[in-house]
């Protein structure tokens, strides 16, 4: 961040309304409603991201700063428990305030007093770093405020649009493959830029000979996999999956609806006749994983992915656009996260965040799976390929989608 | 209802409007909430209604009348099984859509089609009929609305107020005591004015000799209870009640709360220092029969409360003032439902309503007890001494409180 | 209980015989599983009634008594909260000690002393009534052994039979009906033979003109009510048990089940094919309320009931056979406990038990239905007509059936 | 298994008596029970292993085999989809049949035919390997049998001793560590000896330079983390572990209590105080995790603890004796199964068995960890160092320690 103090207060209004700009199309009461546990309100969203800075930079860094309202630490914050106690997850629907109104003038509040903190000359450098981490965790709530609207929208019967725009179909994907030789290779982020603490130190890491598939699984061929009967065939599902799918009653993924005889997905676009030809999208690790071995393939490792995408993207031109629903895009990867088969662990020599920021990623490796290469909904700016994100096995409202690999022996 | 039409409008139109006007004040979010699985969001119990009104009259009395939305029927219907299937009421607080606005245009919409309908002359029989049990309907959902709203808001942190005016102090409660002799007494409602299905047909009832507090049980009282630790004194406590006393860890009335030493209340006018002398309120069946056997007491039955109430009628000025609190009004009675001894069942020769009303109070005679003498949240007109509002045991989210009986041998 | 203390031993130690003669072919695994929170194991039942009369009798009224075993109270302990603290209902099948065979030896000891108590002359008249209190609380264990090694049995993939004898054809029932009067009736125990608390004091209660039927209802004309889609017409439901017999998938009456086009039913004489003419047993008070209302008729009150059962003995020979199976006695009733729609509630002036007794009956007046009239399990000498049984409404692994009533307007 | 017929029988046969001689020692009720969800009662894992060679050997290699009893399978089928439906494993403890005398002689049946079927000549390949898993199969259930029947005596409140033997005192873990370099390792089993499918290929894999205990977490050091108040500091612990040990109220290791004001610990040789310089035992890997956190050090990766149980065997006497409680074995290691921060996947090039079996391993690869080392109770012959055991991360019934690591930069 060698930047002037007005490029940085520029860059940190521009990823500020940027959360609220995703957040324009809403009724107050999409704001407010929490569907599922895992699903936020956007409200909540909103507040939590201004609470971390208020938390992490007013209140170390501004003198005598005051927090705007006593009482919002209890309900912002989200799992901090050196921060004091916390409003429960599952129930932050519960809360009718502080109303939405109360959270774009809190948001304006802290907006205004880090810019005006952000614009004195000689930032300490221990501030700056905490702005990145804020920006960074702004804009993985931004992803999350399109997954969980997403979810908000999809619970009404009425299945409203979020985006009026139509929806593009998309190219078939690319059913090529990629080889990579076995030995030692060099895995994690190291460069003086950003990363988070989960993706330090580089290490290195002993694949062996494989081969990862150039497109994602696209909608039709899971399809197949649907129509042969895989959900009903335990022998590719882990036991744990077999058990979860059948006790939710999960037949085919997150989204799809079957209607007068025609498949059928709600997007962002609102409902749509589902299009075999785009990615493959809201599947859990169980569905992913059953997939791949009916295939006669395998999942990816995480290792194995990071270098099929630095090795993708020296190839092709990676700048997309922005867009709402994966297929819409002409990036050549990016469109979806793609799950991998590397359980969510530390790097050998990880070092945690200090302070109340150790508890940002360490404390949930456990019964999580890695997923890697972002997705349309990833805000650019953000990602990396060391991008480790984390999802449990069951979970598929997150923008997931499935690359195949294989092992040359 | 020898009314005029424009009189019943206007009646109708009065009633309607109140339900509006309990409202007023809310924020957008407090009307789409679910904190418990019992409370229902505002904007449900005011779209929930107009359909009421829209499914048992204008489809049925009124030409060519189509449905407002043919996706509200799902979302807005109760429990009536016989009007198609229903949103699970534990999730109506998952819903963002239909929005409070859009709610508003529907009772709008339905406000001038049940108007011009009643401007008719000649209406039918029947159609006043349904009119009528709409209307007693309505104002049973303004008295949930009070209830539901003052669970809402004091499930945020701030506790925020409904009402800005200020709390009374109450009086003290009478503590004199009403004879009642031994023999065949009428109970249940005969008269051509309205009643609900459940208060009919007046029937006889041996009562043996017994006597009824005047007064309602007062906070001081209670708090005698908690302090002699009647919440750890298994014997005063039915089987189910201990259990679910300890599973929850209830240990004093609903909204009561204990800080710097001191034992404050939530109201409808905000958190407030307990007045010892109103009346207790938000109690359970469990802690009202618990009470009242470690006073060496009993509930009364429901059959003797409709006699004292009767009684105490004749000799009182029942005539009050709508107020948001017990204890904040001069009427004899009506402060609080008080809990009986009678579990909720069918008097002799009980006959339902007809059609899907069939399904309004049957089918919930079961594991119920019944409460007896309306709350000062009942609205004026609504109520009768022989209405029979039931509640599960442990519920008290309602405005209930105890009066105490004895027998006299 | 004008008895000799010889014969005073000699019906103690015939009534405790009877308990181990009914578990006498039982495998010693069979005493010790608990396949559902509401059975307990048949090594419990022998504890448990052993350990009634140690604390009641033995510890107070024997010099010096010490307890057999010091662990023995916390596990034998039902629920009787002066008493201490006990074991966990639902965890009764956890726990491998005290052995069969240590239960045995703890059984033969407590009889010996109870017996030598029992030798004295001037028995002290508390005692006598703690005696009776104690014999009948065996029998009624009595009755549970056979409903708890049912569902023991039947868990069991092989469902092995209890009885080896073979099971009788039943006679159909009789479809007569019997009228009674509108008036004042008396209703509840008042002679000095033994009765439970719960059946005091004798008491006036007002009945209207109705009729009930003279015969149980068969497993023929329940039959017609599955076959007619009953349980999927919400309207003859209540709404509890219309989510109660969805959500656990309820279909046909426990113990039923249908094979290679036939209906079966498991009895304790194993599985057999469903006797038509027999009464339909092991159905919940939801099913029944249900099938009366399919019927058109309703379920008799428990007052109702009372006058029934009375004036059908005075007209009949009621001594039956002991037998393992609705449908295999003689006797004009007691065949099947009949469910009421009397919710259990004190009576008027009811007088628990005093001490620990006072656990025994009154604690349980809450979400609970009454039934009638004994069934073919209940010991004899135990019974009388004045006998109120209760269950939860979602209950049947109890001998439960169904006698119909009507009003007579 | 170059061995002579009678060679194989008889070793077929010691293996498959010494489950029933770890079985001599209980009641007949202790066979039954299943105290909680993990646990099987021991009488179904004599019935299950037995089920495990008739399904495998004998149905398929001897000719007209019929099944000894056409019902077992369904109950004694543990998860084999493929072998048709099973009964739940949670409900193992409903079935009081088959008897444990009837499950004696299914054993006794099985053991003959088996026998016979290896008394053969010429054995095939297949049955051979298939022979093999067998064994071990049922070695793994001896060590279940030593876990489970803890769990079910110490369920009893008079908590009766396994062994009547005394319990000897253990002496000091040693402090020493040893250090191990940086660089490609290879890891896994590639001998022509047995191993679980899971275990191979052997692979390379890239190892950092760390450094690993030489003696396990004693007692005494655990219990410094506990009166540290270990189990209150969120920081030590993961997001899950941290929820639930305060949702299940942990607050020492399974097995500890805390009386009279000294700790002991129900061990096979029935409650004894605790031994502060024995192994710790019976932790979760949630507390194993936040113990490593507390201390500063870290758990080690399944190829680390692989590489170091290797390079120990070399330098010390590994042979032990027999015993019943870690810290009574003079062994160097294998006193106790070692949490590895490794979750369980699969390794590079992993291929399940074929068939049935193919269930055995590679379907539970999703949010279990490895444990390593081996421990007291695991058969001698059964265990190799690239042996991997895996448990949740909450489970804790099995003899679980704590063996800790550390970076060496």
């Amino acid at each position: 961040l060698s930047l002037q103090p007005e490029e940085i207060v520029e860059q940190f209004l521009n990823i500020r309304r940027r959360s609220e700009a995703l957040c324009a199309g809403l009724a107050p009461e999409d704001y407010v409603v929490q569907p599922t546990a895992d699903v936020s309100p956007p409200k909540w969203h909103l507040g939590h991201t201004s609470w971390f800075f208020e938390e992490l930079l007013l209140v170390k860094y501004q003198n005598d700063y005051k927090r705007y309202d006593a009482s919002f630490a209890a309900v912002l914050n989200s799992y901090y428990k050196s921060a004091g106690s916390h409003w429960l997850q599952s129930e932050r629907g519960h809360l009718s305030r502080p109303t939405v109104a109360q959270i774009y003038e809190y948001r304006a509040h802290i907006d205004r007093h880090v810019a005006k903190l952000l614009s004195q000359n000689d930032l300490h450098a221990d501030l700056v770093t905490i702005l990145e981490i804020g920006l960074h965790h702004e804009q993985q709530h931004q992803e999350l405020l399109l997954m969980d609207i997403k979810v908000i929208l999809a619970a009404n019967p009425c299945m409203p649009a979020y985006s009026k725009s139509a929806l593009d179909c998309a190219k078939p994907p690319s059913i090529e493959w990629s080889d990579f030789d076995e030995g030692v290779a060099q895995v994690g982020h190291d460069s003086p830029a950003f990363s988070f603490d989960n993706e330090r130190p580089r290490h290195k890491s002993y694949l062996t000979h494989f081969s990862v598939c150039n497109g994602l699984v696209s909608n039709g061929e899971y399809l197949e996999f649907v129509n042969d009967g895989g959900y009903q065939k335990s022998r590719h599902w882990l036991s744990m999956g077999w058990d979860w799918h059948n006790e939710h009653a999960v037949k085919y993924p997150l989204y799809w609806f079957y209607k007068d005889g025609q498949w059928f997905e709600f997007t962002l676009h609102g409902a749509a006749p589902l299009d075999l030809q785009a990615p493959l999208c809201h599947v859990s690790y169980f569905e992913a994983n059953a997939y791949a071995n009916w295939r006669g393939c395998r999942l990816p490792t995480e290792q194995e992915l990071e270098l099929f995408l630095i090795a993708e993207t020296e190839s092709k031109n990676a700048v997309g656009e922005e867009v709402l629903h994966p297929g819409n895009s002409n990036a050549p990867h990016g469109q979806l996260w793609c799950w991998t088969q590397s359980q969510y662990s530390p790097y050998p020599g990880y070092q945690p965040y200090d302070g109340m920021l150790e508890e940002y990623n360490g404390k949930f490796m456990c019964n999580q799976f890695v997923l890697r290469g972002g997705c349309f909904a990833t805000p650019k700016g953000h990602y990396r390929h060391s991008y480790r994100n984390f999802f449990q096995p069951h979970q598929r409202w997150m923008f997931s989608g499935i690359r195949l690999a294989r092992d040359l022996s």
